[in-house]
């Protein structure tokens, strides 16, 4: 049974949780590293479900997706990179508990404690105040991820787009190679290529549907 | 938006669900097969993390156990086939809403189906009665699956009597061959074999000892 530090306790408070047993707290902070017997695992085992459950109502009320939407959303919301992306927002590297060799390696930035200790503060939460208030927070701290695009699947543009920045390459250019047919009744078909890479063409109804159809197969060609 | 019949909104309110918003209900039952727009698959996918959340929670103040141990039960206990055992305790088959091909084709009695309503169920009680009322339907319909061996790892002996019954073996049969020692540092040596399979051997400091190693052996040669 460790105290918290002053200064934790008051971070904890102004991040929204509702501390109280202070053991608690000091687990759901803690890493096995320390050598203590009590660290975060059982805390994040609950912590990981109460962020499922939390993540998988809001998305439900939000939207009429079909279920395979939902859980591709959901995947994305509650992986370790999301939970981490959450923790440094609330400045949790400062507070993890971790043994001297682990803090020396850096393990207070890692993605994976990091978290890990997320889902052990909402599974501490969640003991300490119940479900709905730990839905609160959760509705807090994510409200940016799942107003944004965490989850989504991109636009083929996009996606294209940062493809090609990610792989050191040009941007990709689009090209209208043909316009046929009557104007009710028009077929444009586009080009893209990315410099060194390779391209690809399509067929559609307007410019802008070719072009998205023209991105998606390359993207399955090369990408 | 469908009514319920009278005899299913009876059943519903019998086994303990809060039933008010009538299409709700129907959409929990509804399966895909009877091509109505509303079925039971984003319910199911709500439902999954309600009941996730309610045995993690039940586990978690249970035991002391680790989080290796809690999600291998956890697991078990949400398991299609634990869920499907459920509904069928309860008397789904009969209330569940399938098209005309998937009933004659036995649906109604699929694990698959069963389960998946099951968890649609709670997904829909969640939303009608909020998590507590939920956990606590949760805690009535899965106390038999939490309180037995239900995702326990078993006992190498038990492990082993199952495995040469479901296998149409004949039982194990235990014989010790060795016992040496002082007293105070005997040692047994102990050899079960099943007819027509094998033999494992091993030495303990008790006969039981030395049985239930063998045991674990004997699977790991030839389970």
């Amino acid at each position: 049974m460790t105290a918290l530090d002053r200064e934790t306790r008051k971070w904890l408070g102004s991040a929204g949780f509702t501390v109280d047993d202070e053991a608690l707290w000091c687990e759901a902070l803690t890493h096995g590293s320390t050598g203590e017997s009590r660290h975060y695992q059982r805390l994040e085992f609950l912590g990981d479900r109460v962020l499922g459950l939390a993540i998988a109502g809001w998305l439900f009320e939000r939207t009429q997706d079909d279920e395979g939407k939902l859980a591709q959303r959901l995947n994305a919301l509650v992986s370790k990179r999301a939970c981490a992306e959450v923790a440094r927002r609330l400045g949790v590297p400062g507070h993890v508990r971790l043994g001297k060799q682990a803090r020396d390696d850096g393990a207070a930035e890692s993605e994976n404690v990091l978290g890990d200790v997320m889902e052990a503060l909402l599974g501490a939460n969640y003991l300490a105040g119940g479900f709905e208030s730990t839905c609160d927070l959760v509705r807090t701290f994510w409200r940016e991820q799942v107003e944004g695009q965490t989850g989504r699947a991109k636009h083929p543009k996009s996606a294209l787009q940062e493809w090609a920045a990610g792989n050191q390459r040009r941007p990709p250019e689009y090209e209208l190679l043909d316009r046929s047919g009557p104007d009710h009744a028009a077929r444009f078909t586009v080009r893209v290529r990315v410099h060194n890479v390779g391209e690809a063409e399509a067929t559609a109804a307007s410019k802008q549907e070719a072009e998205t159809a023209a991105a998606r197969t390359f993207m399955e060609t090369f990408g």
